[in-house]
């Protein structure tokens, strides 16, 4: 029925803190670029996780892939293991890598473009923060 | 004053219910596939659409198009139609096609882009089905 | 540590579909008073409620009750019966009295009260059923 | 112009972590209570602090007490100390009082309630913890 | 079916601009208290306006009062001369009067409670003026 | 860690007043062009500006550019002009050009793209005026 791509987006969120610090900088200067985000106890945030997929539909279910299927494999990639944890003490990308949102969706992205289900679809993968900052990466 | 392309999205809301399920497939496929939204007497949504145009600002009025004729042109090849509708029962391309947001985005694309006053400058169209589930085309 | 009582509020989301039309009168005037809402195959929305509870907080807890124990009473005696539902078809309340927001309310109100771990806290049950309409009620 | 009271309402952002555990209780009996709030390094939320005051508008300023200086004291009392801190860690009040958002209103409440421009008109605070979960206290 | 009042919330928008000066203080004065909204040109806000209405629910139409007729009361009452409107030069009640969102909300009850079908029931009306600020009033 | 673009999204809030009139047309082509934007004393909104930028993550900060310098940018060439003002009356740009959403985007980016730090990085500018109505630009 249609001949160009269709986009689905499937919101997923989950809470978990963090801290931006880089160990390799002084005092001085992670205060300068990180300010209040360096604090040593951490903070947190309620994300919301975007993902697009893009693709053609099934005209036997009128969908890309099923959004039932790609919640779970989001679940088991990313949500089961980073809901309710701190980013930095309990992911092993961020044990060396900063966790700043611009970070966090190349990881995710990452993690779900190794699925094989999800890999021909894979389009974006958004992450808003808070209600002022957010990022997006298309691989 | 700008020698690029401007993007303006209208938003319009309406009321519809539908149900996800496919006739020549079995009950137990039907319920895999498509689960709760296979309940024979189908549920609803509050659908957010999002209409976005491309094109040059008219240097009288400061617009791609005047967003008041946008609005009439979607209140009466969509809403009037769809609003406060069961998509199945009411709609005629839904008698054979799957009510999803997927198919929905591309019935609504297909309509609009037929009035020549939105044709040339028609970019994208999206639904926002709930709070986690959305959709968008563009051609 | 407190003296005064403590509110908590909960959301859970559910779509259903439902059609406001009173067979005791005229086709006439069901579409004065119901105008749309009155369609014979239905329409529907994205409800949310918000379940609110009163009550001192337990110093082993820090809640008035565990939110996750409200959550599951929520799902047994209100969601698993009424989301992605038709509410005239489906829901036995509702096939002698219009599943109007005013009566869903007090409809779940009822059901939620007779549960002798909800009934202690229960002080207001709210449903926002589009961007501009809502209702509450509390007993 | 009024006879009755006028509520004033000022939302003020924060992020922060927390961790919800009691250490009187056993492993068990936290994982039973608490669920993945318990989780040993924390997580954190983007909480939402509601002030509400109530009183009589002054009709040179057409305000109860001025918004920014409601702001300022809301800062210095509440959110430079509670704004990227861990709650359990960071905040006198939590070492031995549980962070959850029961306790939190009640907190910011009496915070509040101690500064003489704020106390004659506290009339409500209110947390949003999340979508779904919120708390508010009114003395 | 209900024993106690319900409560039917009534949201309807719309955008103005206004300025909080008082001539009768001096500039100094002004700029103390008003700040950035003293800027002599004005500024403007999305206003978001809900009415509140309580009342026992009539077994006919499920409905306190109808959502249309009320729509209408408040769009003659309000909208229609509010809407795209500067508050102070425009609306008779703010030629004297600081159009600040606590007068706001006592200058639209007052218009309402005129209104003998509305009157009865007429519980709170309250403005969201911006993210941060709203105000509500209940007679 | 990656080898694609990321891209960062900063939303700033200001609220502001304007008049959609062009002195060229008559009363008569006002109205039918602008309806109640061109009444004569303006209306206002609560604007919400989105800048994206899109780059390589730098792996020192984990950032594109640092969010704060970008807010300070963003408030130095923009919201301390713009917050709170009459855009016909108070903005150079707009004394000539309607100041309608598809121009501001295109306004604002003129400004950020000036910025040596900005520039090379500034992928859109978006506007959103209403729930309903936003335009974006990008170059």
């Amino acid at each position: 029925m249609s001949n160009g791509d269709i986009y689905l987006t499937r919101r997923i969120c989950f809470c978990a803190s963090h801290r931006l610090y880089n160990p390799q900088l002084s005092e001085q200067e992670n205060w300068h670029i990180f300010d209040k985000c360096s604090y040593e106890n951490g903070h947190g945030h309620n994300y919301e996780l975007f993902i697009t997929l893009k693709g053609k539909v099934d005209p036997n279910t009128g969908m890309i892939i099923n959004v039932n299927d790609l919640q779970k494999i989001v679940e088991d990639l990313v949500i089961n293991d980073m809901d309710h944890r701190h980013l930095n003490l309990d992911i092993p990308e961020f044990k060396t890598l900063l966790p700043s949102i611009e970070n966090l969706v190349v990881v995710i992205w990452n993690r779900l473009s190794k699925h094989s289900d999800i890999n021909p679809y894979l389009y974006e993968v958004k992450i808003k923060e808070t209600e002022n900052n957010s990022a997006y990466y298309r691989g």
